[in-house]
C-alpha cells in the first residue's frame, strides 16, 4: 500500500478539543433551555430513502442532496443505453438513499410513522448534522449542524411566546446582549397586499421588500414596478416602509393601516396577544422588534415569523422560524400544524468568536495536572489523583516520569489552570504544592486541605 | 406529487424521546468520566475521502463502506465499455467519498494532519455514528454510535490503569454490577507460542483458542492439529487451558510457564505492574479477570488487551480495546503508539434494558405540567410557569384551554410526575394544588412555598 498524505473532503471540518468545548458550551446551553421548556429530543437516521427526500426542497435542493451508491453490484440495472439518457435517468438505478438535507422533513416523516404513539401537542427538539452538496465558501459547509425545536398539534400562541422566551434565555446565558428578535406575521403581509390593491400577491411583494435593507426603497420601488405592481399600490405602500417607533406604536399604526383587511387585523391581533402573554409571564419586550417587512421563506409560514439578528457583527441572522399549517401533508397526513425555529449553531459560534464572548477559563477541560520528579513522586501522585477525582475534579497525572519542564509545557498548552508539584518534601510530609498557572503563585498544603483549596 | 407512505432505510432507526433520554443517560455518564480523566472531545466529518478509508479494513470492510455518489454529472467519466469492467472499475469514476466506517481511521488521519498543533500525550474521546453496509439483523445496524477513547504518544502503563478505572466508574454509575473486565497481553500470547515450540504462530494459535468458550478444548485441539500444530505443542498448551484461581495465582503460574520466554515474561510483568498501580490508586481488583486466552483482533494489539462482558445477559462483549504500536503509519507518520478502547453504546443499552437498570423516574423530562380550566387559569398559570422555570424546574403550561382530562392524559403519557391544578380558588388565593401523579395525593400550597414543595 502506498503512503498517502491524508486530506479532508472539501466543505467539511474537523472539530478539535477547543472548538468542541466551545461548541458544546453553545449546544448544552440550548439543550438545557429546550428541556427546561419541556421539549423532548429526537434523533433520526443520517440516511433517508430518496423517495422521502426528493421533491421536498425544490429542484435546486434535489441537486444538492448527497446520494448514496447502492451496495453490492450497483451497476446491475444499468445498460449501456442508459448512460446516454443522463444522470437523472440512471440515478434511481444506482442509488436509493440520500443524506439528510434538513431536520424538518425527517421530523415530518417521524410524526407520520409514529402518529399513533405520539402524545400531542408534541414538543420535539433535534440537534444533528445535515449535508448539502453546496459549493463550499466562507461560512458555508457541506456538513453542518442544525438545531431545531418545533411544537406540533396546537394553535396556541403560547408556543410563539415560548420561542421568544427560549431565544432570550439562550442569548442571555451565552452573553450575547446586543441583538434583535424581529417578529412579523404572514397574515399582516397578506393584509398589506390586500390594502394596496394587489390581493394574493404577497409572495412577490415580500420578495421585493425583503431586499429593503440591502438595496433601499428606491430600488425596491423599481422592482415592484417591474413586477407590474401598480404605481398606486407602490405609493400606498410607502407609509409602511418608513414605519418606526415602539412595538406598540407600530402595532397601532398597522391596525389603522390594515383596517379594511380582516386577515391583516387578525395578524396584528396575534402579535398583540403574543406581547400580552409575554408581559403576563413577566418578561420585558426588550430585544423584540416588530418588523412589518420581515418575510423569510414566506411559502412555509402561515402565522408568526421570527428572525434573530446580532447587531454590530458581520454575520446575518443566527436563528429563525415561524408557524406553519401543514407539516406532514406531503406524507399523506393532513392537519398537523405547528410552529418551529432553528438556532444556527455555526453562526452563533462565529458571533461569539467575533465578539470575544467565549469564557476565558478552560471549558470542559482538565483542572489539575499532577507533576512529579521520579517514580516515587509518580506513585504518590496516583494516590492524590484518586482524591481529586473522587471529589469530581477533572484531573490528570502526567503519565511518564520525565523532565519537569515537559510536564509544565503540557499543562500550559492544554490550558490547565492548576499544577500540583510533588517532590520529596511533599511525599515525606504528605502535602502538595499547588501552582496557579496564570499568576505563577504557589502554596504548599496538606492533602486534607487540597480539595477545598482547588475548589474555592 | 403523489402521496407516499414514508419508511426508514433498512438497518436504520429513529430514536424517540424515551430512547433518547436513556441513550443520553448512558452517553452523559461516559462523557463525564472521560472528562474527569482529562480526555478531550474530537469530532470528524461523516464523509471522508475514499482514499482515506479504502484498504484500512480489509477486503470485506471495503465492500461494507457506504460510498457517496459524486455531485453534478457523476457519469461524465463513464463510458459504455466501463460498464463491462464491473463495479470496482467504475467506482473511482462515480464516487470519491465514503461514510466513516469507524472512529479509529479518522482519528489517525486527524493526528497526522494536526501533528504540529497537538499536545502529546493526546487524550481524545470521540462519540459519533459510523456506517456499515452490513446485512441488517437483530442487534446489528447500518448506522450506530461508536464511543472511543485513546491516548497516543506515551508508553506509560498508567493509560492501561486509567482504562480499567474508567470502565469501573462508568459501570458503577450505570448500575451494572455483575460483569468481568478480561485482560490479557499480546506479549503473553507471543510467549505462549514460543514455549510450546511454535514461535511466531500466535496469530493462528489465538484464532483457535479464542473459540474455547464456544466449542470446548476437544474441538480446539482438533483445529490446532488441522493447522499443523505439532501434537507436542498442543499437549504443552494443555495446562494453560485449565488455568484458574485468583489473578495473582494465574500470573504466578504464567511466570513459571513462560519462564523461558523473555517476551512472555515481559507481558506478565506488564500485567503485574498494571494491577500494582491500580492498588496504589486505591482501587480493588474486583471485576478484573486475567484471561490468558483473550485475543480480540490480535493483529492490532501489541500490549494490553481488554474486553468487558456482562454476566447473565444474552449480549456478548460491551467494551474492548488494547495497546497498539503504529496508529498512523498508513498515513506516513511512524512512531505514534497508544492505547484505546471503545464502549458499545447500543449493547450497553440492551444490557440495561434486559436487566431493568434504567432509572424509573423520568429521565430528562418535564417535571411539572400546569393545568387549568379557563383563560383566567391559563394566564395565572403563565405566572406560575415563570416561577418554576426561574427555579430551574422543567415545566410546561398546557397550551390550550381545553378539557381537564385531556391535560391529565398528556401528563400521564409524557410521564410527568407532578401536575399543578389551577382553578378559581387557587387564582383567588394565589395558591396551587399539587397533584403527585404516581400516588394520586394532592395538596394545596401558597405560591411562595411551591418551589420548595416540588424540589424536596
Amino acid at each position: 500500500m502506498s503512503i498517502q498524505k491524508p486530506s479532508l473532503p472539501k466543505g467539511t471540518r474537523d472539530f478539535g478539543p477547543l472548538q468542541m468545548a466551545r461548541r458544546n458550551f453553545i449546544l448544552d446551553t440550548i439543550k438545557d433551555t429546550f428541556k427546561l421548556f419541556g421539549f423532548q429530543q429526537l434523533e433520526t437516521p443520517s440516511m433517508e430513502n430518496l423517495s422521502t427526500l426528493t421533491g421536498k426542497y425544490g429542484d435546486e435542493g434535489d441537486q444538492l442532496l448527497f446520494k448514496i451508491l447502492n451496495s453490492g453490484n450497483y451497476l446491475k440495472d444499468v445498460e449501456a443505453t442508459d448512460l446516454e439518457k443522463g444522470t437523472a435517468h440512471v440515478l434511481p438505478k444506482v442509488s436509493e438513499k440520500g443524506l439528510r438535507y434538513d431536520l424538518t422533513v425527517p421530523f415530518a416523516r417521524y410524526v407520520v410513522m409514529n402518529r399513533n404513539e405520539i402524545t400531542f401537542p408534541f414538543k420535539r427538539f433535534q440537534i444533528q448534522p445535515v449535508w448539502r452538496a453546496d459549493r463550499p465558501q466562507k461560512g458555508r459547509y457541506r456538513e453542518f449542524y442544525q438545531c431545531d425545536a418545533d411544537v406540533v398539534g396546537t394553535d396556541s400562541l403560547l408556543c410563539e411566546v415560548e420561542i421568544l422566551l427560549m431565544i432570550k434565555r439562550v442569548f442571555a446565558q451565552l452573553g450575547i446582549s446586543d441583538y434583535s428578535v424581529k417578529v412579523n406575521n404572514r397574515k399582516i403581509l397578506t393584509g398589506l397586499s390586500e390594502v394596496i390593491g394587489e390581493q394574493g400577491r404577497e409572495g412577490e411583494l415580500c420578495v421585493a421588500i425583503d431586499k429593503l435593507d440591502k438595496i433601499g426603497w428606491e430600488k425596491v420601488q423599481e422592482e415592484l414596478a417591474q413586477r407590474n405592481f401598480s404605481a398606486d399600490a407602490v405609493k400606498k405602500l410607502e407609509p409602511i416602509i418608513g414605519v418606526n417607533g415602539s412595538n406598540e406604536e407600530k402595532l397601532a399604526f398597522l391596525k389603522s393601516f390594515l383596517s379594511t383587511s380582516e386577515v391583516g387585523l387578525q395578524g396584528v391581533q396575534e402579535l398583540e396577544e403574543v406581547t400580552r402573554l409575554l408581559t403576563i409571564y413577566g418578561e420585558s419586550q426588550e430585544h423584540l422588534d416588530v418588523d412589518v417587512v420581515l418575510a423569510r421563506g414566506l411559502s412555509y409560514y402561515t402565522g408568526a415569523i421570527f428572525e434573530v439578528k446580532v447587531n454590530n457583527v458581520s454575520i446575518g441572522s443566527v436563528s429563525g422560524g415561524g408557524r406553519y399549517d401543514n407539516l406532514t401533508g406531503v406524507f399523506g397526513l393532513d392537519g398537523v400544524s405547528g410552529v418551529g425555529f432553528s438556532f444556527g449553531v455555526d453562526r452563533i459560534y462565529d458571533v461569539m468568536d467575533e465578539l470575544g464572548l467565549f469564557p476565558q477559563e478552560n471549558l470542559d477541560q482538565t483542572k489539575v495536572l499532577i507533576c512529579h520528579f521520579d517514580q516515587a513522586g509518580f506513585e504518590y501522585g496516583l494516590k492524590v489523583l484518586q482524591l481529586l477525582r473522587e471529589a469530581g475534579i477533572r484531573s490528570e497525572l502526567f503519565p511518564d516520569v520525565t523532565k519537569f519542564k515537559k510536564q509544565l509545557t503540557y499543562a500550559d498548552k492544554k490550558n490547565v489552570p492548576y499544577v500540583l508539584v510533588l517532590g520529596d518534601d511533599e511525599l515525606v510530609n504528605q502535602t502538595a504544592t499547588i501552582k496557579h498557572m496564570a499568576s505563577g503563585k504557589q502554596e504548599t498544603v496538606a492533602l486534607g486541605a487540597l480539595i477545598e483549596q482547588i475548589l474555592e
